[in-house]
């Protein structure tokens, strides 16, 4: 199970031959774009220093230090941060004296941008996604080992999308169950209704459904990992005759279901695909179901940030929801609520990520160090996004067109259950 | 009082130079023309009737008939459904023996359509009024009398708007308040806040929040009637310290507010100044401030039916979410909350109309039979509308990007208060 980190993430090799350029003394030029650099910081939470620099001693009135080990790292950096500062980072090539946190959040503030033609191609990159696209983006990502993910979700669901903190004080578990029962009760699931899920992760949310609601599932999902480990899990549950996995592509659900669900899906469609998803639900919902997509998104229209595209999350974008109501509007169905969950998500990262570190030598058993550092960037720049606002949490509830048979009010989804 | 009603509704005289006509025997063409618009309507709980026919006895099996004063309203109704026969019903050369909302339910299920090129006209016309456009517009459906809108509205609020029917045996004044308290709720209003209000109707609302919740109000209207109302409501209620009715556009606020809030203006902006808008709310806003716009909308986009367009809402264009999402989208805004309260407004206009007939003789001493029956089609027509979907009603709560301080649930809008 010790995969090299290189073919998972596909980082080059540069940093051990830049390595030799360390011993090389930094020049004026070198000291000179520090500066320019520093400046651009300057009255932040984080400082430069260059590789012959000593350590800091614990007296310095700034909270970290981060060090570049080469001039290829400092090039890289000032050449196009949010791209190459996770690779740099990841490689160890840049470290940090003090809390990765800090620095992210000073990156949010002070960060350069990537550049607009690179933002745009993003776009345009993540705007179709066929078929074959969709299965190599989500091998990618999910397939990386069903372990791995076990060691930092919630255990009782594995649910590696946004929680619902019906209060402040919940443990990731409880607010993991908190949120399959707020989109439950948003779609008002009644026993023996067909629901089919797009996305299904490992499973958990599908079990859940069955089991709390009486609910039968058809869940699509075109990781072969997850669902083998979800096909297991019913399997142990006795839930198999309720649930059934389908390993395909949400194009090819088919059929009729009374509900219709999506939870943390929409990110791999591509915004080109959404009339084509809107014309999917159109046709499988019945005359009186109703839906729900759960998707990450944006404010403004932005790719996601380039570093976590190219190595975590090939072929995401999160949608504004100017784009994602091209799936509705293109098609016979009306939105009846739309709740912004964007806090929780913050989070539900925070979360993850303290068990990610708490569990830091199962994961370095597994992988090695570049994926370590990786995925803890990852998870700890998500959190930061959701925290400054970058990035949004949409939970959108549709139904037909001119459908009566809605809720008129949403009170039932704060009414304590007993 | 008794102003025309051809001045204010713009209907011609054709009506009574029409009518010689109506003597002039029906001809082959005459009943083959009803002969098609029969067979349209097959299975509907409508029957035609040309004008040389008798009345129908009360054995019928259909429960409403149409009957056609003269060949001109034949052909004007046949011509275009969705113009013509407002104006053909308002000035009586179509008559029903039934109910009216009848005919408009089939209308919706089999009725024609506005032709494209007029609808794609009539979004532009509707883009962007401006300045003298807008008065224009408000001025036309605003200024017709406020002892007119007294008759069939709430009487301790007046508002105009979609009612909020926590429970559906709401009186229509329960409703009101309740819509009222759901919007300030969803603000998290507190005492001392600076509230700005785009288009604030006869000054209900601006006093419920002031007396209510502490809140000091700016109300900006350009409709002269309303304002005068207004200011003198808030005199007799001893709060003009608290509440300020402005006469002047939304485009000309100005100074800072902690919130923002729209209720039933923004069918009067324009898309094509939703920017604009967004901009605005922007400059105003504080840093931790919030807002709500409230409006009729659309699942996809069509203009408002031409004939309300051309006698009781000239400008109004209803927007998507998708549509809507350029005031925020644009600017440095973050939705929150959207929440479609569709049915809300079918129930607010069936108690609306059934107080307009109730106090119809009162509606007589002010206006003739044709504005009589021309607000009684509108208000049956909006009420069918939102019943069949072809209407929806979006809340928007938003915020700046990245501001924080936001509740986490919403589920403080569903506590109960004491």
């Amino acid at each position: 199970m010790n995969k090299s980190p290189h073919s998972l993430l596909g980082l080059s090799e540069k940093g051990a031959s830049q390595s030799a350029l360390a011993s090389a003394r930094p020049t004026a030029v070198d000291r000179w774009l520090k500066d320019v650099l520093s400046r651009r910081f300057d009255g932040s939470r984080v400082r430069f220093a260059l590789w012959d620099e000593p350590e800091l001693t614990a007296s310095s009135r700034l909270p970290v230090t981060l060090r570049f080990g080469d001039r290829g790292a400092l090039l890289g950096l000032m050449a196009n941060p949010p791209l190459n500062f996770g690779d740099l980072y990841s490689t160890g090539r840049i470290t940090l004296d003090g809390d990765l946190g800090v620095v992210l959040d000073e990156a949010y503030r002070n960060g350069g941008r990537h550049p607009k033609w690179a933002r745009i191609l993003a776009r345009l990159r993540a705007k179709t996604p066929d078929l074959s696209d969709s299965r190599r983006n989500i091998h990618h990502h999910y397939d990386i080992g069903n372990e791995f993910y076990r060691l930092w979700l919630d255990q009782a669901a594995l649910q590696y999308t946004c929680a619902y903190y019906a209060d402040e004080t919940m443990t990731l578990e409880q607010a993991q169950q908190a949120k399959m029962h707020h989109v439950c009760r948003k779609l008002q699931l009644k026993p023996g209704e067909q629901v089919v899920e797009a996305g299904g992760g490992w499973g958990g949310f599908a079990l859940f459904m069955a089991r709390h609601y009486g609910v039968r599932v058809r869940s699509f999902n075109i990781s072969g990992e997850q669902i083998a480990w979800s096909r297991e899990w019913a399997r142990k549950e006795e839930l198999e005759g309720q649930v059934e996995f389908v390993e395909d592509d949400y194009r090819n659900i088919s059929g009729r279901c009374d509900v219709f669900v999506s939870v943390g899906m929409l990110e791999h469609v591509g915004t080109g695909n959404y009339p084509e998803l809107g014309a999917l639900i159109n046709r499988v919902l019945t005359p009186e179901g109703r839906g729900l997509i759960h998707s990450i998104g944006r404010d403004r229209p932005q790719p996601l940030n380039p570093w976590i595209t190219r190595r975590i999350f090939p072929g995401a974008y999160p949608p504004t929801l100017k784009e994602m109501m091209d799936i509705f509007e293109s098609s016979d169905l009306s939105v009846l609520d739309v709740e912004n969950l964007r806090l929780h998500y913050a989070r539900t990262l925070e979360h993850w990520l303290q068990r990610y570190e708490e569990n830091i030598d199962s994961v370095r058993s597994l992988f090695d160090e570049d994926f370590v550092r990786a995925w803890r960037l990852y998870l700890a720049g998500s959190n930061r996004a959701f925290e400054h606002g970058t990035l949004q949490l949409f939970q959108v509830v549709f139904s037909r067109s001119g459908m009566n048979a809605i809720p008129r009010t949403r009170a039932h989804i704060y009414t304590p259950v007993d």
